[in-house]
Parts: structure tokens; sequence; C-alpha cells
């Protein structure tokens, strides 16, 4: 189930195993920067629709506490961009997920998510 | 100049001075999370528009590197959401930036941007 | 009580009040860079100093999960370096410290260091 | 050629490859916490040591900008630390580099390392 701001963006989001996630996004002409190219907060809320998938995947509540991006390339408006979360760490109170966003096999922005986990 | 996506969101953006800026948000439904709470994704963007405007404001164009958000407090929909952005250091070709979020005097949530400078 | 890699690099620190604290370093030939300044990993543990003393002075014991810093301007071998931890957010099981390094007033690097509270 | 910081804690380090290095260390007394385990700090300085290795292994000089950290797991003393920096982005000016320190299979530490290139 989506929540209403991953619905206002038009996301997709899978979640393939547990621990895990990718989410995805068409560009729309809405999402776009002053330069024409995809907003970074864009490319951050798909990365973190991807962290919060997969963080909230075994079960308990998780809550993210903190994310890092790094921006390396643009994405132009029509392309689809796809984040993939990947779980790095699991531990009683807080856990750690590695979150690349990709264009094809480009990478656009890596992503450090850690969360809390409500037990 | 709000840009497609400061628009969708509905920002309001100012400049007090150069090297500074807040962006404010009131906190529609659909900038809520699957807790009913404000998004995280938006508290971001609301950090990165405030960081946005603040990196620019020298004239040459700033493009955001690096950001990492700390989340501290949640906000409930209907509340006004400001984020405002304090130049820390200014190099030639770097600039940081830190980004306090705040709802009246509460600290949401915290901040730092860097961004390279295209001269 | 100093900790022993503390005693091994000659750190200085004092807890001025509940919740921060102060670390300082005259920079020895023997924490230079190849490039004979201040080497980056020994404002990092100047920084960590801080943010542990800080940290721990409430009582309950606190462990750094992340910390991140920004690197300013470099340090010459002789100076003496001031890395001053404050208490951005304390919460139940997580507290964020914003940690200044600087030479007098010059800003050096700026770190942030997030801990988890042991209860 | 190891830098004076290095040969303080004892690092050994390693370029397999342009672009990636290993750095290790055998946890000594001096290296320890409060705590009697491996100070964060000298985790960092080990991950610190293979991000400058693996970023200055192409020839133009790199500068750490931007690092972070993220604990997982401690380690003990007389146990060995190996961190292993890879390269994530090579851009004209930045680059940014993903390094792991395990003993032996086991995750301690995620870090992030932004370098500038100086041309």
């Amino acid at each position: 189930v989506l929540d209403p701001y991953a619905r206002l963006l038009g996301l997709t989001v899978t979640v393939p195993l547990p621990g895990s996630a990718t989410a995805s996004l068409v560009i729309a002409p809405e999402h776009a920067n002053t330069h024409g190219t995809c907003h970074g907060a864009v490319l951050f809320a798909l990365a973190d629709a991807a962290l919060q998938a997969a963080s909230n995947s075994h079960g308990p509540q998780a809550l993210a506490t903190t994310v890092s991006i790094h921006y390396l390339k643009p994405a132009a408006v029509g392309e689809t961009v796809v984040a993939t979360a990947v779980e790095e760490h699991l531990g009683g109170r807080l856990a750690l997920y590695r979150i690349g966003v990709r264009r094809d096999a480009d990478l656009l922005a890596v992503a450090d998510g850690q969360v809390a986990i409500r037990r």
C-alpha cells in the first residue's frame, strides 16, 4: 500500500525479498528542477521509498532516523529511474540500508539509510 | 522563481540575505506517510529548497552534491514547517550549508548540504 | 578519564556542562598526513572525543552509531585545534550532537554524531 | 609510502588496482576505547587510509572533503581488521568511494568518502 506522498509522486514499489526493495518512477515534468532535469529531492524520495519498503518488510515498524545521499549524475524528464535498497545490517534497534538509484546500469545517486526499529 | 517540483509541493522560499534562505510549507494530506504524519521526504524537500536558494544566492550556479538529514520529531498535517539554511563555508569550488527544519521553535530535522559551484 | 587512544594522541577533554564537551590537541609531527598538515583522521578523532564526552555526560552509556565529517580548512603542525560538541537532540534511545573543530575562530571541520543510549 | 599518522597507528596499506585499496591493522591495546574494544576513531582512520590510497591511485592529488561512517559491530584487541575502499564514481572534480571495514567476513563499519581532485 503506497502512502499519500508516494501516490502524489507516482512511485511504484516492490519488495522482492525481505530486507530489500525497489522503487521506480518515470520522471514527469512536475519532477523537474530549474535546469529541467530530475529534482534531487525526487531522487531522494525514490531512495527513501525503497528504504521504507525494505526496512518495514520484516514486520516490526521501522522509522528512518538518518539518510544521506550523494548525487552523481542527472536524469532527464521521460526517463525511468529505479532505486534499489539492500540491507547491510539488521540489529536489534537499528538497521542500515544501502540504496542505489539507477537509470538502466547508470548510477545516478547512492544513499545510506538508517532506521530505528520499534519492537 | 520556484522550480516545478517546489510548485508541486506548494513551497514558499525566501532569501533574506546572500548565503541564507528559508523554505516553508503547510503540511497537506498529500504530504503524509503511512502514519498520517509528514513524510520524511517532504521534510527533505523543504530542507533541499532552502539549501538550493541559499547556495544560489551568490550568482554562480551551485548544484547539491551531498545532503544528509537526521530526523528528530514528526510534524502533523495542517502544521507549518520552516527550513532555514545557513552558510557554514564558502570555498572556491565547494560550499557547505546547515539546515534546520522547525515547527515554531521545535527542531524536527537537521541537514547538511554540500554544493559544487560552477564558475 | 581518557581512553587509551585519546592518550596515544595526547588529547585533553573537558565537560563544561552536561550535554556539551570540548577536546583539544596541539598538532604534533606524528599527526601529519603526506602533505605535512594535520591528518583528517586526527581531526575526526578530536571531534569524536568531544562527541563521546558530551554524550556520556548524562549518566547512561552512549555509543556512537553514525558520524559524518566535512573538512573545510587544513591545520598545521604546532597549532592548537579545539573540537566543541553541542547537543542538538536528546531522545530516549538516540541523541544527536553537532561538533565544530576550530583553530581560534577558524572553522576547520564540522561533524554530526549520533549515539545510541543504553538504558 | 605511509604518512606519519598511519605509522603511529601501525597501518598496512595496499593498492591492488587503480581506484581501490585496502588498509589493515592488528588492534593493539593503545587503540582501545573505555570499553576495551577498538576505538571508533581507529576504525575511521583505517577506512580513511583505504580511501586516501584508493583516491590517490589515479595520479592527480585527491583530498577528502566529506566522510561518513556507520558503526555496526565492535572489534576486540588482538583482532585483525581490514578496510576495503571501492570507487563508486570518478568525476572530473569529485569522486566517491565506499569503504567496508571487516574482521574476516564480519562487517564492522561502512563508510562513504568523497574526495576533491586537484588537476
